[in-house]
């Protein structure tokens, strides 16, 4: 992993632990960014602008589903993990027939949406993370929660495949952190990000939509790319897959960002990277236990949350002696993220800084 | 205008009158973007990161409200006219009271909401653009169309502003290419492009929601920063401004593109560029009529098109010559886009290459 970790500039300086948040970003990312941006100055934004553009959509695309074990056709490209999430919420047609279960520690682009449904009259029941999957009862229709808790590392219990009720995964620590299956989750839908831990560009994401869900959610506002023909007006028909859900415009320098990231990602084995970081986040939190910190109940994921008197005052003093962590606000947590190109090094220096 | 002309490496060699789709990218706000690219892999995205975002974002915002004529609490900040017009429209409670009286020559990012608008219940009344006042009666309930027309370069009927039902206006093509105020327009929304008159980058946009509005229109999917306080989980509040319907996640380098983009504009006195694009297009109109074309029904904007016997083939052959325009799909027309960079010279090669 030292090549991957050499693709990042910061980390020959800074213990950069905050990937959950946003990744370190690899030069080969700002290369790929600056040689559109020329490209576009020199040659304008003219057909062959559009052509590279659709080039670089169609390559992070597949990178994406190889990435989430499904089909190329299932995966929309999107913003951010909010914009997909909300993409979902807003096209299903929820109203006081529904009760959706989710949990107490969702992040707010899972809260806003489903706070949305409960203004169109769905009753909202949140319970304990770990509690989800007994929480589903006979008048459940949909579970909307995290892949992976980010505020504890937790991963979403196992049994939530088999409910029978559609399930929705936001998976903003999922994936690019730890192996993704979609179809072994048995999810309806999973939303997640470029900028974590996948390194890529603010403002990138991904939608996952199981094919047979795809019928249920209204693609709610629908733009150019959306249809399989947009000159027939309004007897255009929407894109069969689900790039019927694109978000209508990525910039050109962005997409080509994140695909670099991407490919640095792969070219150190994605199967590699994936496995080594929870390895080595394990091995973070036992060293803070062996410490005496009380480290939040977590799986086998990339995320360690412990408690400390004053978080926010905890992950500025660290930010001084360069060791890069976040609070949660609302929480007793400062959180560190632990990925592959992290090492052993940026551990020690997290606890001495401690 | 030959300091501002000057900010764009393109227009040394092409005639580029294709600003309508993207404007030409001044090299300044290539820059702009490679300096906040270099500053996120070699700062890490923390903390400042977010600030700097922030300040971008409160930048490129207060230049859209002043643009629009508006207070910059009215203004969110999309990624493209397509977005701002969806989320007006998905957000709206419309069925089947509804009547949404619109033209037959609107683009797709306004004709996909109003197919999911119908899918809901509401009649949709398509007539001739120059049509749409009249066309307004005792069942309507809104108004939605363009204020340019795309195709034809046509302004929106200004009775429009005195009909009593509310005004949607889809503006791609007229914030940055002619004077706009959403005041005297008297429209409830107003979405617009930062990448097409504006030379900013793909990816970037605006939508002002009028305060007396804004309560009809709910925020269908919040994020994070939609809440004037997210860490009340789901007692959180949206913020009582426009910000309530930011798009999820800009990236740093993209609101730094176009807020270099609007910059070079503001250089180069902003009521100036307004008032010499349709002068110059409005030449450009009667050069082509002169040469016997028959140049579209237009109004005193920055689209010029024009009747051809195969418009593709025209864009591809004015291509080779480095005149760039653009053909409409589904009509007789090409069109070229005619900013306040272009020069006579740039007809000229244009008039020559036809």
């Amino acid at each position: 992993m030292s090549a991957l970790r050499s693709a990042f500039p910061i980390l020959e300086r800074v213990a950069y632990l905050n990937a959950g948040t946003d990744g370190p970003v690899p030069q080969a990312a700002q290369q790929a960014a600056v040689r559109e941006l020329a490209s576009q100055v020199e040659q304008g934004r003219t057909t062959a602008h559009f052509e590279r553009r659709f080039e670089l959509q169609d390559g992070l695309r597949t990178g994406y589903a190889e990435l989430l074990g499904c089909d190329v056709a299932d995966i929309a490209l999107s913003t951010s993990t909010s914009e997909g999430i909300g993409k979902v919420l807003a096209g299903l047609d929820v109203g006081a027939d529904d009760e959706i279960v989710t949990s107490t520690d969702e992040h707010p682009g899972l809260i806003g949406p489903l706070i949305a449904a409960r203004a169109r009259g769905a009753r909202i029941r949140a319970v304990p993370f770990t509690g989800l999957a007994d929480a589903v009862g006979p008048a459940t229709t949909l579970v909307a929660t995290s892949h992976v808790n980010w505020r504890t590392g937790e991963l979403a219990p196992p049994e939530l495949a088999d409910t029978g009720v559609p399930l929705i995964l936001d998976g903003a620590q999922g994936a690019g952190a730890i192996p993704v299956d979609v179809l072994k989750l048995n999810c309806a839908a999973y939303a997640a990000s470029g900028q974590k831990w996948l390194c890529g560009a603010d403002g990138t994401g991904m939608l996952y939509l199981a094919p047979e869900f795809r019928e249920r959610v209204n693609a709610i506002a629908p733009s150019y790319l959306s249809f399989a023909d947009a000159s027939r007006g309004f007897e255009s028909e929407l894109k069969a897959d689900a790039r019927r859900y694109d978000t209508p415009s990525l910039a050109r320098e962005v997409i080509a960002f994140s695909l670099a990231a991407l490919d640095i990602l792969r070219a150190a084995d994605l199967s590699a990277v994936l496995a080594r970081g929870p390895v080595l986040a394990a091995t973070l939190a036992g060293r803070l236990e062996a410490h005496g910190r009380t480290v939040a109940p977590r799986g086998h994921t990339t995320l360690v949350a412990w408690e400390d008197d004053d978080p926010e005052a905890t992950r500025d003093r660290l930010a001084t002696a360069d060791v890069i962590v976040r609070n949660l606000p609302g929480t007793p947590y400062v959180r560190a993220s632990v990925g592959a190109w992290s090492s052993e090094d940026d551990l020690d220096r997290l606890l001495d800084a401690l």
